[in-house]
């Protein structure tokens, strides 16, 4: 598959090497929408990728993710480090949130260059939002972001797939979310690197830091990978205590892992991505016109129970050829 | 693919179609499992599924879901309708939650035989939870419930297709969330059929009224559907107040329905589980025996930056061979 204007592609990757972060955004724009130049530009960045550590944020909604982002930001800033953040927002049919959200944000350091923010929906990616939050993660690793920063709200399974897989994974929660903890405690997926105790000067914080040691105490037993517990950080990212502290907390994380750890994580990385983008083709192909309408009948035979899904699952199988799916 | 044991596979079968709880549980634990008698468990009881009506609920966490989910399950006993309810539960590495909310609730319902209680962890489902989901709607369906309730957390996509392909979706509010009133609109998925303002005698509801009635009003001048508008109902979970009403309020959309928005939910319930299925069939075949190892090595060029991950999906497609996939 070639872009209509090779010229013009060939010349998109050269400015975004060069970190133009218009480029960068239009770059961006055309993997989101999975425009078929999506493909080339990949390919053409993939070698240049994979340099920047990844974070991952986390946590429920109200632990105050996005202000602490904006200051941990801040820290890497003054360290001198190009920031890329990736902030991953539930999106509705009503909201438009994301498109707010980017906004809101971006005046914080919009007169800043260092830092490239993008809010991505978590609809409409066909199957494939872990799979399209890689892509743009590899875009701002290519174009010279040497920090990425990936922020979600820390419940249902594509939220975790996106953020499972960062170099570091912190959890993000507050004291005072009282009979909700249960809740939680539960939806909190894989045990963090670092958990961020945020709103730290409210009271219930030390309830909660004792919460988070009986959780971790419970799972050590059970825990086969053998990782050194969690750091726990306590901060008030609203006025910024604590945010040093954080940050020296992620970079001795980073240095100190297990060299064997992180790059098991890359791999968990490219295992994921590769699995999206097959389940991508697939999908794409069934609902597609590649597939002759074969989907539209299948689906209707099963909605009248004229036939099981397994059944209808195999014939479509057989039809299936991955040349048309593209 | 044959049952190891087909006679005490016709035997479940049989006894899942008289309603007998011990088989149903059994033949949703094989679903779940997926193990290989799944497929002819769902092929054998497929044509006697898809009668009862399916209400799904979702709603943020705290939103006391769980609490009016019961009382409304009391309220269709009362009625003589057979219920079956199927709470999908946040899971992490460290809760076994899933586990402990079902024992909690079955507590409540345990006496009586008419309601049929299973909780499902959003992980480990291998990109099917929504089609796990309906296999085991459609499982409790056959054994004979007439009602059908699918409770989740509505935040993430997985959730989120679980619930939007209910008959009807109830979104469960409440006041007080504070300055997350933002994030859980924004979480929000569909536009429900009916809004439900839990924890009503709190401060703050006609406010809450007020904001939903905001987004609605917002959301009406772009809503292509042309659906009515849906109904807001206020009630105390806890105490049972306005469950009755919420009760009419879902018989009379069900019944008031325009039968070809209905069967266009069946519909798009079908292309959903289809899709499921195929993309479990394709990740199944990638990361099983069948693909030769060919799924580990493309990940580790990938990891290696090697080669790019479109180019190592074309290849790992052009082998792809479903007949192997099974």
């Amino acid at each position: 598959m070639t872009s209509s204007a090779p010229d013009a592609q060939d010349d998109l990757v050269s400015r975004l090497l060069k970190g133009e972060a218009r480029a960068l955004a239009r770059a961006i724009s055309i993997v989101e929408d999975r425009m078929p130049a999506a493909r080339d530009l990949i390919k053409a960045t993939y070698p240049r990728s994979g340099r920047a550590p990844v974070i991952g944020v986390t946590g429920p909604p109200g632990a105050g993710k996005s202000t602490l982002v904006d200051q941990l930001t801040s820290v890497f800033r003054r360290h001198g480090s190009k920031v890329g953040i990736i902030a991953v927002d539930p999106s509705s049919a009503f909201s438009g949130g994301a498109v707010l959200g980017d906004r809101i944000r971006m005046q914080r350091h919009s007169t800043d260059d260092g830092v490239f923010i993008r809010s991505m929906a978590t609809r409409g990616h066909f199957g494939g939002l872990a799979s399209a939050t890689v892509d743009v993660a590899d875009l701002m690793d290519a174009s010279g972001c040497q920090v990425l920063i990936i922020e979600t709200v820390g419940v249902g399974q594509d939220e975790v797939d996106v953020v499972s897989v960062a170099d570091a994974v912190l959890v993000v929660l507050v004291p005072g979310l009282g009979d909700d903890i249960q809740t939680i405690k539960a939806g909190i997926m894989e045990i963090p690197d670092i958990f961020v105790l945020n709103k730290a000067d409210r009271d219930g914080v030390d309830r909660l830091q004792a919460d988070v040691k009986t959780m971790l105490s419970f799972v050590d037993s059970r825990d086969a990978s053998h990782r050194p517990p969690p750091r726990i950080i306590r901060t008030v990212a609203t006025s910024g205590d604590g945010i040093e502290a954080l940050h020296e907390a992620i970079l001795e994380f980073l240095k100190s892992s297990d060299p064997g750890m992180l790059s098991s994580r890359r791999r968990d990385r490219s295992r994921q991505r590769l699995l999206s983008l097959l389940r991508q083709r697939v999908l794409e192909w069934a609902s597609g016109p590649a597939s002759g309408g074969a989907f539209d009948r299948a689906v209707e035979e099963l909605a009248g129970r004229i036939t099981d899904p397994y059944t209808a699952a195999d014939r479509l199988l057989q039809q299936f050829s991955p040349s048309k799916g593209a």
